[in-house]
């Protein structure tokens, strides 16, 4: 599989302007003039500790949740029919079970040509374990109480899949009356129950069929002594300092390449994978408005550097979504002669199929302008992103909470029983601080 | 007519946690904080200067633009037939002219009643005369080299309409040869084409009727020295530090009349005036992306105290409309247990027929749960608030910008020559700094 940034050449591709940024860390001290609610301390100089040191608390394991990719062209079809199957990603009611299979097998020639054409496969799943990964190193000197903090990827369509991740744990020694402390970290930064809600239905499935006494509501309050897993939920993080910081560098390292008299009206179009309106309408979905959020803090950062505008790409069907759609938007701007462009991806931090192939090779390779509209780097292996993560997690370790109150709040229009079951058992685990006494 | 809340009574009906925040007056403080870009010094001790004083670069004329409404039942037949003979507001193509009279003829009478349930009319004129007023006192002392600032409110749909301010503007001693400077001062929060941007279509309009040599744009260039008025636009400002401290500090005030162990629970619904999806999807209109910046903000600076939604109010006509729908929501919140909800107007700053009527009397009202599900208070003549408008004031006039490089940009699918001109009218300004040499 040919990755467009491998990892190891990271440091090679990185701007010089990215580098010096880097090394001197500005981020972290702008982070906390910006935004003092959520900053938290990097400054405080702790122990050296290494993967193999436990502090009082620890283990700990950061199970990163995320979509996930086929790695390979021959698991298209499977990672296609398991998205069709969920009626939190794809609502097809009654007909989940018959039209999912259908819409699915008549799509896999296509989708298998677009990951062709990138190399052969997602790079999702290596990039989800690399950052899983150097996230812990961060997080075991940042939070040494809880380590080790052990890195683990759940996937929702493609593997590393939930439940492969959950025998992962249970064989690692958490959980099976053992009991141990796990969070589940999301990498959609902004909440939908269409991807992060789905993912901890899936989650909570897994757990109640390999760790649940019964699947009802009355193991939820005796989990705290029983041996099992105890569980806490990162689920959003829309406007965390340091997401911020990482879109607005590559943002930054785009500007740069444009002449200095073109760069100040360059657009920005922050691009987010849309939703179909009867998501958006019926049931409140959060999504839209968090990931307005992240786009205006971005635009903050910037200090409203250049004019933007937040669109919605990738809706597929005959059905209304939510626009105004990226294509056409970059269609409707080089008819007006406004050429120089630079789309944003903002709602997934890795590069996938809707980056690589969407963006790159569909709406700005099909638009006669690839030499002025550009795309700014997905966050990937950005150290500015995975220094983020780490602070997201040890905010989060520190607060007690099981996750945030806002979690545990269901859409107005909301019928699922699931959805319900699944909030009532993670907002109901009753989890002890780290950096308490 | 009757308000709800007579200006005179402003003191005693602010609860005893308002005023003794207003007394110490935190949020300045706050606002710096928590919004290093946007916030500006206040603590700079100035001379004292009167309404007659000139600055070198006074008098400036301050004008609120808003969407005014009926002052008197008997002028809601006038205001529905300038609301639907705006395309940039609700766009009905070739038949505007023969539609927009029929819809509004239609829905009078049931309008009227609404009028007279709220008191016979709107409140919006007195607030928005009061708010310039008071905004222009303060600013006098913030920015003496441009005062006098004289107040002036221009309504899109009643009176005082737009034709009528710019008359008051010339009688007043600008323009005519005179030159001087005016600020048209958006009182939207948020920009949407079809409020800001058809109050700024209307204002363009007038100029160029009343003050342009011809309607091409041959005369923007030459309007610098001409003796015409010099204009500029504060076309948005929805995430500033003031308006989201006093709409914090509203919400508390409704929060702090819940008991002490259901308080965390409440459920705060931001409402907002919805969009057509047609805005939404082909135009590409700003406004609900920032309209959930706003609540993002105001979320912040409440620390995220409670669960919250960003729903969307006052859709007309069979169309699609941007949702979930307010009054839905409330009825499928109530269906779900969950009668604790406070409602809070988010994208209109003073009390209107959408608040006074809509909220207050159909969906709290009719709800049956008129004891538990509240709204706040509209900002009207939160001293906050005004504080804050005159904040953005002076950073626009220190800023010597005449408008957002936001507000520059059409949106994608806009096809509006209109548009495009006034724009361009607005953009290509020559504004002098205030402060600078």
């Amino acid at each position: 599989m040919a990755l467009r940034n491998p990892i190891s050449q990271l440091t090679t591709r990185a701007s010089p302007a990215t580098i010096s940024k880097l090394i001197c860390l500005p981020s972290i001290s702008s982070w906390k003039q910006n935004n003092a609610v959520q900053s938290r301390s990097f400054a405080t100089p702790v122990p050296p500790v290494t993967q193999d040191a436990t502090g009082s608390k620890g283990p700990t394991a950061m199970v990163f949740m995320n979509m996930g990719g086929p790695s390979k062209t021959d698991e298209v079809g499977d990672f296609l029919s398991r998205l069709f199957a969920d009626g939190d990603l794809i609502p097809l009611g009654r007909l989940q079970n018959y039209l999912g299979p259908l819409i699915s097998k008549r799509r896999t020639p296509k989708i298998m040509k677009q990951y062709a054409a990138i190399g052969g496969g997602s790079p999702i799943r290596k990039w989800s374990e690399y950052q899983a990964a150097e996230m812990c190193k961060l997080l075991d000197k940042l939070s040494p109480e809880t380590a080790p903090h052990r890195p683990y990827v759940a996937f929702r369509y493609a593997n590393p899949l939930t439940e492969e991740m959950y025998h992962k744990l249970l064989a690692d020694g958490f959980g099976n009356g053992k009991g141990g402390r796990a969070v589940a970290f999301t990498q959609y930064p902004q909440y939908s129950c269409s991807t992060t809600g789905s993912s901890l239905n899936e989650l909570w499935k897994w757990r109640q069929r390999l760790e649940g006494k019964s699947a009802g509501a009355s193991d939820i309050l005796s989990s705290a002594n029983d041996g099992t897993i105890k569980w806490s939920v990162i689920d959003r993080w829309p406007v965390h300092p340091g997401l911020v910081d990482s879109i607005a560098l590559n943002i930054e390292d785009q500007l740069a390449t444009y002449p200095e008299d073109v760069k100040k009206d360059v657009v920005l179009l922050f691009s987010a994978h849309s939703l179909p309106m009867s998501v958006v309408n019926r049931a409140g979905d959060p999504y839209p408005a968090e990931v307005a959020a992240t786009v205006y803090a971005v635009m903050q950062r910037l200090k409203f550097s250049n004019p933007y505008r937040l669109v919605w790409q990738s809706q597929v069907g005959p059905s209304a979504w939510l626009g105004a759609q990226t294509s056409h938007t970059v269609e409707n701007y080089i008819a007006k002669g406004q050429k120089n462009l630079v789309l944003i991806p903002v709602a997934f931090t890795s590069d996938h199929i809707e980056t690589l192939y969407e963006l790159d090779e569909e709406v700005i390779g099909e638009s006669g302008h690839k030499d002025t509209i550009k795309r700014s780097e997905s966050l990937n292996g950005s150290p500015v992103f995975i220094q983020a993560l780490a602070d997201i997690a040890k905010a989060h370790l520190e607060s007690g909470e099981s996750c945030s109150s806002q979690m545990g709040l269901r859409c107005p229009g909301c019928k699922s029983e699931r959805c319900a079951e699944s909030k009532k058992f993670f907002a109901g685990q009753e989890i002890g601080r780290a950096g308490a006494a």
